[in-house]
C-alpha cells in the first residue's frame, strides 16, 4: 500500500529487459550509440516532429533546469506557479542552471495558472526596462502538482498568451503519460500542436528507474542543449542505461499502459474515497494522485494500517482526532486494484 | 518641479569639496588610503559599532547583492516583499550574485513585512528538506518602496522572528537617513539594537554623486565580503572617489540635515495634497516619499505645468479625464519649500 | 576489440544482477532506501572511515565538480595539470559547480603533478591579495590521464604541500581501482593516510553503468554536498538504481577483481607492443591504459583489422605511412587475454 | 615620487571642473541624461564608429568582464595571456561574469600574445567536441601588463587569427590613450581597423577618477550588454559622475595630452635607467611603464630616498645586497620632468 509516490515503485520488468538486453558488447558511448539514435526516432515518431531535438537525462530536475536554462536568459523572469515542482522542489536548479533567473509566481486555480494573471505578470515586467527582471520562459505542469490535467484549450490559452509576447513555454511533463492518457489525446496534440515550444517528457515515475527525455521542436536549441547537458554533468559515457530505459518504455506503447494503470488505480481509489463521507477531495482526480482531507483519525487508521503517503500539513498521529488533514495519494503502474482494495478495506 | 526620484538632484556642495579637496597628491587606492580608514572609524562611531566591517560601494544595488550574497548560500530563499528593490529593480543582481538564490516573497501591510507572514514563509521552507530553497537571509527596506517607516518596534518584531529560526536580517537602506530622521533614534537604534545584521547605508539619493556603505556588525563576515565586491568589480582603484564623498556626507551631520531638509518638503508637500478634495494618499507620507491618488486631469494639469514625477498606473496625457491613478512624488534635499510652494500652486 | 574507453563495455553481470535484485517493490528513494545506508556503511568500511560523508552520483564529472565546489570557493584557484579532466574534458562544469573558480594548471612530469610546482603556483597566489584568485583546492587525478600511477609517497609529498597552506586535496579516482590494484595498497592507504581529503570513486568505468562515490573524510562537508547534488539536479528519486549498482559493485570485491583483470590485459598489450620495433610507450603502463606511439602505416593495420582505439595527434588513415602517431589503448575488465591476444596479432 | 600605479595620483582638474559642471540642477539619469549622449557621440568620434554601443562603467575589471561576458558564453575558453589583468588580478570576475568561462593562457612573447600559439591553443579547443571548453573571445591587453605596446601589425595578426576560426576580439585598453600617443596612430586605427570587436577604453589611470567606456563595434551586443550591467550593479543612477568625468577626459584631447605627459616621463625615467650599468630593463619601455632589474642595493636606496614603487620578486629592505630584483615603474600624467629628475637623483 505505497501510496508516497509514483517515485517508490520498482521499475517495469521490459523496462530491465532492454536494460539487460543492451548491456551486452562494446559500444560508443554519449548518446552516440546506434540505441540512442533509435530511442531518439522513436520520439520524434510519437510527437510527430520529425525535426525535433531530442536528449536523454537521468532525472526531471535535470530535464526542467537545462531546458528553461536553454530557453531562456540569466536576466530573466520565468512564470511558473506558485506550487510547481521547478519552484518549490528542485533546491533553486532553475535558478543555479540559468545562472541566476527569477522564477516569478502566477495565481492559478486548481494548480493551473491563469491564462489573464500570466497575462498581467508579464505585462508587469514591461513596465521597467532594464531594472526589472526580463520576460522570459512561461512553465507549466502537466499533470499538475495538485493532480489536475490541463485541457489542450487551457494549455493553447496559456501558449497564446506567451506568444503574443514572443515568450517560450515549457511543459514540465513528469507525468506526461498520465495526462496523455487522461485526456486521451496525441503526444503532439498536447504539446507543439497546443503551443508548446520543449518538454521534459517523464519516464522514472511511471516504469522507469531514472530516464526523462528533453524535447524541443525547434531544434536550434539542440547545440546549446549539449553544451548545457555536458556542463552540468548529465551526459552519461554509457549512455546505454539512459536509452536502454527509453527503449523498453517506449516499445509497445508500454508507457501508456503503465498510465492507464495508473490512472485506473487512482480513479478507484477516488471512487471509494467519494463514499466515504468524512473525505473532501478538493483539487479532484484526473489522473494518478489525489489529495483527501479526512479527519486525523481516519488517516491515523490508514497508516496504522500500512498505508504510506503523505500527510501535507500535520502529522496524522499526534494531535486533536477531528482536526482535518489533507492526505496525498499517488498511484503508480504497480498498484494494481488489489492494493487499491486493501486501502478502500481500511476506510 | 523634480519630483521623479531622489536620483535626480545634485550633490552637495560639501560633498563635492570634499571630493576636490580629496583629489590631491598621491595615495594608495583600493581602500588603503588614509581617508577611507577615517571614514570607517566614523561609521563604527556613527553606528557605536566599534568591530563593525565597513566598506563602501558606489550602487544600492551593489550593497545589497553583495551583503545578500555573503549572508546566505547559493540555494537559500530570501525573503523580503514583492515590491523590495531587491525584487522589482536590479534585474537579478541578488540572484547572479549570490550564485541562484531564489527571493520568496512575503506578504506586506502598507510595504512593511508582516511578521506573522515571514514566520510562515520560513516555516514553509522547512518542510522539504534538500528539495526546496533553504532558509536564508531576511531583507527589509527603510524607507520602504511606498513611503512608509518601521518603527524600531516593528524592525524588532521582524528580526526577533528571523532569529528563532538562526536567520541574518539585512537592512536596505538607500533612504537610511530619511527614516532615521523620520524615527528621531539613533542609527544604531535602527539597525544592531533592533537586530539588524548587516545596512546598506546610503549616500547616493541624499546628497551625494555615487556611494553606498556596506556595514555588518559581525566583522567575520568581512573577508568573504571583500573577495566579492573584488569579484563584482566593485572594488575602485581610486577609492577616495568613494571615501571623500562619504567623509563630505557624514561630516558635521551634513546627512542628517540633509534627510531633514527632504522630510520637511515632502510633509510641505503632503500637506498641501491632504487639502485637496479629489486627493488620497494611501500609504501616508512618513519620510520623503508620498503617493497620491487623484483623477488624470490633475495629474495632467500638473505635469503640463512642469512637475516631473512618475505616474506609476498609466498615460497621464492620455484616456478618460476621471480616471484615477497614482504619482509618486519623492523629494531630495535640494527640492526646498519654494519648490514644493511652485508644485502645489499648480493644484 | 574495443580498447578506445574502459566507458564502452559492459556492466558486469553481478552489477545488473544487484539492479535486479533492487527492483522489487517499494522503498524510499533519494537516498533515503535501506540499500543506500548499505552501500554507505561498505565504502565506510572499505575505506576504514567510519565517519566519512559518503555519496552517489551518476557520472565522474557530477563527482569531481559537486566536490571541487564543496572544497573550495568561488574565488579559488584550483591546481590541477593540465591534462587533468576537469581541466580538459568536463566542459567547465567545475566553473559552473564552483560559481567560476579559476583552473590553475601546475607543471606535471608524467602527468603527475610535481609538488615544487604547485608549491610555486600556490606561492604565487598570495602575493595579490584580493585581486588575484585565491588559493583553493588541489585535484589530482589517479590513475592520471596518460595512464601513470602515483606512489603512497608522491600523493603524500603533493598532499604535504597543499596542507602546509591550509589546502584540501581531491583525488578524481575515476580509476581508483584499477590504481589500487596496481600498488598493491588499501583504500585507506591511497586516500586519507596520505593526507585526500575527498575522493571520486569510480565505478562507471570499471563495471558498472552509471555510478560514482563521493566521499569526504570530513563529514562536516556532508549537509552542503546534499544541497549542491540536488541543486544540480543529480539527486536521484530511484535512487535504488545507483545503490544497486554499487552493491554489486563492491560484494566480494568484485571492484578489485575487475580492475585485476583489465591491469591485467593492459600489461599482456604492453609486452606485446614491447616486443615491435617500431613503437614507443612513453608514459609506460602502469594500471589499464597505454599510449603507444608508431608509424601512421602501422596504427592503419590495427585499425583496418579491427582494432578501436583513439589516436590522439593524427588521422591514422591519411598521410605519410612513416609519421609517428600516438594511439591510446585502455582496457576494461571485459577484454581478457583473448581480445589482446587478437590485438596483439595484428601487429 | 609615486611610481607605484597609475592609480595613485589625482584627477586632472579638467575632469574635477567638468564634474563639478555637470552636479547642477535635475536631470534623468541612468545613462539618460543628455551628458551621457553627448559622450557617446564624443566617442562615436573618436573610433569613427557611428554605430557603436558605447556605456560607461566604474571600473576596468567591470568593463573587461562585462564585455567578455557579452562576447561569450560559459562554456567557452577565453584566450589570453597568463600575465594579463583578467587572468591575474580581477580575483575571477571574468569567471563569474561569464557563468564559469575558463580562462586559457597563450605563450606571450614579452607580454604579446604569439599568432601561431593563439591559433594551437584555438585548434587544441576543437578535438574534444562537447567534452572540452568551447572556443570563445580572444582578449588582449594594450599597453600589455609589461609595458610592451603591439604593433598595428601585431594586432592584426592576433585578430586575423581569431578571426579565422570566427572568434572576436576584445581589447583591454586600460591605458589606451598611452598605447595610441605611443603608436602614433587613431583609435580606430588601433581597434577596429586592426579588426577588434570590443574596447574596454580607459579613463580611470589617465586623469579621471573611476571611468571606462565599454565599446561594441557591432551595435548588437548593446541590448545583451545593458542588461549585463545592471545586473552587475554598474548602472549608476546618478549617472553624469561617469558621463561627467567622460567629458572632461575627452574635451580638447585632453585624454592624449595626460598620455603623452606620462610617457615623456617615462621615457625620461628610461633614458637615466639606461644610464646605470646595474640596471636592467627586460622589456624595455613604450609606454608610461617599466620595469627596472637592479640590485638589492640600489632598490632600497631608491626606496629610503622616498620613490614608491612595487619589486615584484623579492623585498628590498632584506636580503642579500646584491641580488637582484624587478621593480615596476609607472608613470602617470601628473608626474612630470620634476618627478623624474628627483626620482634619477637618487641612483
Amino acid at each position: 500500500m505505497f501510496f508516497a509516490s509514483d517515485n517508490g515503485g520498482p521499475a517495469h520488468p521490459r523496462v530491465m529487459e532492454a536494460l539487460i538486453a543492451a548491456n551486452d558488447g562494446y559500444t560508443s558511448g554519449y548518446g552516440a550509440e546506434a540505441l540512442a539514435e533509435e530511442v531518439r526516432g522513436e520520439l520524434r515518431r510519437i510527437f510527430e516532429a520529425p525535426e525535433a531535438a531530442v536528449y536523454l537525462v537521468p532525472t526531471g530536475t535535470a530535464a526542467n533546469a537545462l531546458i528553461l536554462a536553454t530557453l531562456g536568459n540569466p536576466w530573466d523572469a520565468i512564470f511558473c506557479t506558485a506550487m510547481a515542482h521547478i519552484n518549490e522542489d528542485e533546491c533553486n536548479a532553475p535558478e543555479f542552471y540559468s545562472g541566476g533567473a527569477k522564477l516569478v509566481t502566477v495565481p492559478d486555480e486548481r494548480a493551473k495558472m491563469r491564462p489573464e494573471a500570466l497575462r498581467a505578470a508579464i505585462l508587469e515586467h514591461e513596465r521597467r526596462g532594464v531594472h526589472g527582471a526580463q520576460r522570459g520562459p512561461v512553465s507549466i505542469t502537466q499533470v499538475t502538482e495538485k493532480g489536475t490535467v490541463h485541457t489542450l484549450d487551457e494549455i493553447a490559452a496559456l501558449t497564446d498568451t506567451a506568444k503574443a509576447f514572443g515568450l517560450p513555454v515549457h511543459l514540465d511533463g513528469a507525468r506526461f503519460a498520465n495526462a496523455q492518457v487522461a485526456l486521451g489525446c496525441s503526444a503532439a496534440e498536447m504539446t507543439w500542436k497546443a503551443g508548446i515550444d520543449a518538454v521534459s517528457f517523464g519516464g522514472t515515475k511511471n516504469g522507469c528507474l531514472g530516464v526523462e527525455a528533453c524535447i524541443f521542436f525547434d531544434p536550434a536549441h539542440g547545440a546549446e542543449f549539449e553544451l548545457r547537458r555536458k556542463r552540468g554533468a548529465h551526459l552519461f559515457s554509457k549512455h546505454r542505461l539512459l536509452s536502454a530505459q527509453m527503449q523498453g518504455y517506449l516499445a509497445g506503447d508500454l508507457w501508456l499502459e503503465l498510465a492507464a494503470a495508473a490512472n485506473s488505480a487512482c480513479a478507484l481509489l477516488t471512487a471509494g474515497l467519494a463514499e466515504v463521507p468524512e473525505v473532501d477531495m478538493p483539487w479532484g482526480a484526473e489522473a494518478n494522485m489525489i489529495f483527501f482531507t479526512a479527519p486525523r483519525s481516519l488517516h491515523r487508521r490508514l497508516q496504522e494500517g500500512g498505508a504510506r503517503y503523505y500527510v501535507m500539513d500535520g502529522d496524522p498521529a499526534a494531535g486533536a482526532a477531528d482536526e482535518r488533514l489533507t492526505g496525498r495519494l499517488v498511484c503508480d503502474w504497480s498498484i494494481g486494484a488489489a492494493g487499491v482494495d486493501r486501502f478502500l478495506a481500511l476506510l
